[in-house]
């Protein structure tokens, strides 16, 4: 059932791309090994402590000018193919976590290779435009091609940026200013919001308008993006905040097929306090924004008939209903945009992108575009060289036929860990495509389990507390997969 | 005197540029004509209306799905060359706005279309690092190429960013987060801070602190630099701000020569307005944000003394001082920094930059790098290939000595733009290196006057109310002032 709405919606998005003849290749079958990357290689291979001694000394030249506590190892992407990343030491790792999930069809893909030998490109790279006043000629090629193409049904406007703060805060802006229009009706600006926005006070700068999230969320760091962020209080220390409200996220038991009931309950208070937050607010909700699956906060999931019935809410309050699909979107779980998988009887109002993509910005419906010109606008408005590389990555998607492979390694790999849960620590397994996770018993066990697999070759994320968070590029096969599963046995021996 | 002071900065910046070994190319003299770009066009040419048939087509295709309100004309780069851009119906005109003062070394810039075809470059663009967890093993390179070789004395760390509404972002985050350490001193965080920052409440998401910005000033579009943005009301309305304060930028009388004893004046009074926000403020200023020239707002002047006696403010209130060069950094001035003309004692907290430079983000001194690790992070945490953009225009520069060429044009440019006060009805000239502006009787005048040069092969744009921005590429010579000087008069004729 789910497969065949995955295979439909599949279907009607990457149909729309409209430049290419549709290649015919076969689906991939699981036996399919090397398909994606003939070079690639064929397993992991460490042979010094990650980071190594190279990578070390680079970090430690770095670490002059950058603060350098964050990173895991320094990359050799010249060396790196497919889904294996190679670090500084020459050690090969199996990359699940593929730069933050912003990966999407493998090191070196050849494509994208040949995409940095055209002129077009050529062109777009050493001639940066502002797209707002100058676009380049094949610009809207690169929209059509790109964004356009996989566009849930009924978006048919885009705005680019240059990252998913940046696109979740326009987005927000959007919303505001949509409420706003709406409130003053059919009048101009008056004098008195004209003067007040330039001292930064009401009515110009609304005070009573908020934009509603939820604890756990993850919308981005900069200062409206950051108020609607949840995920950690490292993120949030003493940068000032809007008083915008947080909803509870339905905290759901796994794995959902044994916790029916209970989820369903959950559900249902978590909607209920939403219902209250927007009806009985002060300040009036001018959007909800939320992730498909919450990912920073520790993938979190919620059932279709929740996101369905939240968007009720929001329609039956003129709330926007914001989808953030920074994370999930661009086939990670099985089909283009996650929130495909709801079956939503409307669009939402605006969905964010990034990541994968490579190319960062935000759906909306066309009612949405601001009345008057200049409000949503900055110098670049998006990075030309960047969009064509999406439109690459969405005809890879379908010569490739990389969401069914989505759709089947990430089934092969929820069966596998699910059976892992009779005789090792991890616990939880939830995914939807090969977007997955599962927790083990408290955060230092993760972090062990992370670092030693590290040290073993497979190259993981974790999210929330004690969550260990799968992220493989779309070209990740069951070759791969098993490689994967077979390191977590050892690592678990 | 001014001059001997910029040649001695340029000399110190470029000279730490630490890769290739000093090309020693000879200065270039007003009367070379196109020595940088020999194969250049010649002359502006016009033969539709702008935006033509051609731009018209295309911008009314990309209309359907972004808003095109703000579009001049559509471009054909791969036919831009030098100075001059080529539009979507084969018109040439000379640039003087330059993608909104963000093309650095002309369009097809040969070493740019060079470093296009290295191997690195190649595998940068096909292999996007998330900088933070695996930077790329030449990164480090890149990073003292582009950002070290230039960096303000003193100034040794960069936090690299998207876009320079985020680099002033994040330099505010880290003014709050210095100010909330200084505060707390040496304990850890507490329970309270943690818990009530998840809520989006103080004291964990402080409300008693603020970043103090400048009526006219131009720092973003996001939430918190459009909190501290002031040039027009268009783009703050209906979007919340934080309770920031704003302080009178001194409004100079032009030009600055024939009103010394009225501008001393006024810049005393705005500093005295400085020192009172500041020292009589309820909520504790963490930073001062201020642009060397604000751009946006109308091109408006302030003396080195102001601004080394508002350091100096700052650093007797424990307040950090920030300098915005999104726009006039990268060698418009005349130095690599416009800050570097006003021989600050001592050298600014944190330096903003994006544009010309391809590539955006902040420098800072290492003493404001946070305790904690993640603090100041995100995904990409830049793009490799802009830095190593970044470092090629670094190299151009020197290579061509392009500081003095902008010097020695703008000079030419302010005197004979001062000349033409005299039979024309432009007024207020100022400028400092080849950033130079003027103003019209009206908002209508000024409208009417881009539009009639544009439509005489010659590009430029306005700010503020009145007021036209010069904003040529550096590489813009003294046949391509003539050629603006010329066409101008014929405008007014």
């Amino acid at each position: 059932m789910i497969a065949s709405i995955l295979r439909r919606s599949t279907q009607r998005y990457i149909s729309r791309v409209p430049s290419r003849p549709l290649a015919t290749v076969a689906s991939p079958t699981l036996e399919a090994v090397k398909q994606f990357f003939p070079d690639e290689p064929s397993h992991p291979s460490v042979t010094t402590a990650i980071p190594g001694p190279a990578s070390q000394k680079i970090m430690s030249r770095l670490n002059q000018y950058q603060d350098t506590r964050s990173v895991f190892f320094v990359a050799d992407f010249a060396k790196s193919k497919g889904n294996y990343i190679v670090d500084a030491d020459g050690n090969i790792l199996l990359d699940v976590f593929a730069q933050i999930a912003s990966i999407p069809v493998g090191y070196n893909n050849p494509a994208f290779l040949a995409l940095g030998q055209q002129p077009a490109f050529q062109t777009a790279l050493a001639n940066r435009a502002a797209l707002g006043v100058n676009p380049n000629v094949d610009w809207v090629d690169s929209v059509e091609q790109a964004f356009m193409a996989v566009a849930p049904q009924g978006m048919d406007n885009v705005f680019t940026v240059m990252c998913g703060s940046c696109a979740n805060e326009n987005a927000f802006k959007t919303a505001f200013m949509y409420k706003a229009a709406k409130r003053r009706g059919d009048r101009d600006f008056n004098l008195q919001e004209i003067n007040s926005c330039m001292k930064n006070k009401a009515p110009g700068s609304p005070d009573d308008m908020t934009i509603l999230s939820f604890n756990q969320g993850f919308h981005g760091r900069l200062f409206g993006s950051l108020t609607a962020t949840a995920s950690k209080a490292i993120h949030k220390l003493d940068i000032p905040a809007f008083d915008w409200p947080k909803a509870t996220f339905p905290q759901l038991k796994y794995p959902l097929g044994e916790h029916v009931e209970h989820n369903k309950q959950v559900e249902a208070a978590a909607l209920k306090e939403v219902e209250e937050l927007i009806t009985k607010a002060k300040k009036p909700v001018a959007a909800v924004v939320i992730e498909p699956i919450q990912s920073e906060g520790g993938d979190n999931h919620a059932s279709p008939d929740f996101f369905r019935k939240l968007q009720s809410i929001c329609q039956s309050n003129d709330v926007l209903f914001i989808v953030d699909e920074v994370q999930t979107g661009v086939g990670a779980t099985g089909t283009f945009w996650a929130h495909e998988a709801w079956n939503l009887p409307s669009p939402p109002d605006m969905v964010t992108f990034s990541k994968k993509f490579q190319a960062a910005g935000f759906y909306l419906s066309p009612r949405l575009r601001p009345a008057q010109a200049y409000r949503l606008y900055n110098t670049w408005m998006g990075d030309p060289v960047r969009a064509m590389q999406a439109a690459a990555i969405v005809q890879e998607i379908k010569d490739k036929d990389l969401l069914t492979n989505v759709q089947e390694v990430g089934k092969y790999l929820q069966e596998n860990l699910t059976e892992m849960t009779k005789y090792t620590p991890i616990s939880n397994i939830r995914g939807q495509g090969a977007f997955i996770a599962f927790d083990l018993p408290d955060g230092q066990k993760r972090d062990t389990f992370l670092s030693d697999m590290r040290q073993r070759g497979v190259n993981i994320g974790g999210c929330g507390d004690r969550t260990v968070r799968l992220r493989p590029m779309l070209t990740f096969q069951r070759p791969h997969a098993d490689i994967l599963l077979d390191t977590m046995k050892d690592s678990f021996a």
